[in-house]
């Protein structure tokens, strides 16, 4: 292990234990003002759902690229629980019989597994909810411009312009399987906005210009398409004890990926050539941003 | 029927019909920028769920507390569509096999019947979102700060803390029955929160004072509370025919309401009172509030 990767390493953790104990705090006992009868039940199924131990890359990604352009760490914190939220909302979602139907996730079992199906459903309105109330409250150190804008490109990103609809032509290409154009379409919302926004998101709490901005969202594109490809190699060669969920399930269920058309190799030097697209972008801000860069590596090249 | 009947009922039909125009224009043919690939199923999936033919009571509550404080009538118009898109998401997934399990709504085939249960899941996620795009939207004609607030306050009245929580202490009651207490507590996040949030958004809209605010967030609880007995009232009464969904399901479930407490007399004398101490807080106001005091009373005496 290099140095540069333990203390990139050392920096993901550190971020992920921040967005859990914040989230733990948010969800904990002073979430609600007491002449609320606490829906308690409710309450556990929305920390079941969100405090999973996930890598958090996306709150990282909002903090890291915000730290770049000089935002306010603590808005940068609390912008990323909010992402993070909207995140673990559709893997709830995702996970329900009518959808992906998952009994596991990270060896535990999911949400309507551990409470049931009515309490997951609610579960999951109540995170994605929740977002826009974290962005917008007052403890957010941010211009009410800013929370604005956050609010509509994060709405953009995770509604019917961007993951619900990249998942619902999901649905329809099980049973039509999409062209090449098509399935680069639908994982660039299903996947890639969410990303993108976590990007475009340290840009807006930093004030920064147009062009910071459009740059940050083109490096947030080029390392979305990445972590879609690395997905789909990981679901052709990765054991389910491994990454702790159900594998070659999109392959069984005949879904089209890039890498089922052109093979690992090729996927291989599409990550590559990501990679350096995306080094390319961060280039101007020079060794501030190696922290960027090293993502955009490890999420091209991660194996879980 | 009275003169002021019949002008309240243009009033409620008009806005209606404008919400309704309005919701159409948002998910129709420009719904999305052309680079997307378009989810249609989603997108008629989400019409189907909120062009529904509605009485679109929220929406109006919003448009006419605005007026009433002088509000912006467009942004009026647009926060109310966004409630209305967060009333109707509750409704799609309430209607889930998992939650009540309703094939029919206003004798039309719910949306996990006329599409399936992935789809509804997806299409109420999307509508929930949208009607935080809409608040935040350019198009809607009001300052970052009245957005942020309203974002906020709709958060908070959709959220664990208001109509989500209130759907999860629901199914927790079918469980072990609430007393007095808890039924009240439940009904006011249930189905309070968002019939508050539409009152307080037209102060919010109309910048008022924080006087003003909260008197149209006190009147927007006494009627919300109205609605919601009148809403027991009518489970108790009504014939499945008349309002288009099975009846007496909250009953046969065992879900406690105060109505099946204390008795339909003791219902309508609580009503009455209601309607007055609502009446009570638009005195200020005088006769330009008259539209609102026929709000409540029509909201109290409604049989469908």
């Amino acid at each position: 292990m290099t140095d540069e990767t333990s203390s990139f390493s050392a920096r993901l953790k550190a971020n992920a234990a921040a967005v859990e104990a914040l989230l733990a705090t948010l969800l904990g006992p002073a979430a609600l003002p007491d002449e609320i009868a606490r829906p308690e039940t409710l309450l556990d199924a929305m920390r079941h759902g969100v405090l999973n131990g996930g890598k958090r890359l996306r709150p990282f990604l909002v903090t890291e690229s915000a730290a770049l352009l000089g935002g306010n760490a603590d808005a940068g914190l609390r912008i990323g629980a909010a992402l993070e939220c909207v995140h673990c909302y559709s893997l709830v979602h995702d996970d329900l019989p009518a959808m992906d139907d998952d009994d596991v996730r990270r060896g535990k079992p999911t949400v309507h597994i551990a409470f049931d199906e009515a309490t997951a459903i609610l579960a999951g309105d109540s995170l994605l909810t929740f977002a826009f109330d974290i962005i917008a409250a007052p403890e957010t150190a941010l211009s009410d411009s800013q929370k604005t804008t956050l609010v509509l490109a994060l709405a953009r990103a995770a509604g019917h312009g961007g993951m619900a609809g990249g998942q619902a032509l999901d649905l329809a290409a099980e049973r039509r399987a999409p062209d090449e154009a098509g399935i680069v379409l639908l994982q660039a919302m299903k996947t890639g906005a969410l990303i993108r926004f976590a990007c475009e998101a340290g840009a807006i709490i930093a004030d920064a210009g147009p062009e910071d901005r459009r740059r940050m969202r083109a490096f947030g594109e080029k390392i979305g398409l990445a972590f879609q490809l690395a997905d789909d190699l990981l679901d052709l060669t990765a054991d389910a004890a491994v990454i702790g969920k159900a594998t070659g399930k999109d392959a069984t269920r005949g879904k089209g990926t890039l890498v089922a058309l052109h093979g690992q190799a090729w996927a291989e030097r599409a990550l590559e050539r990501l990679v350096r697209e995306a080094e390319e972008l961060l280039a101007p801000y020079g060794a501030r941003s190696a922290i960027l860069a090293e993502a955009a590596r490890f999420i091209a090249n991660r194996r879980s």
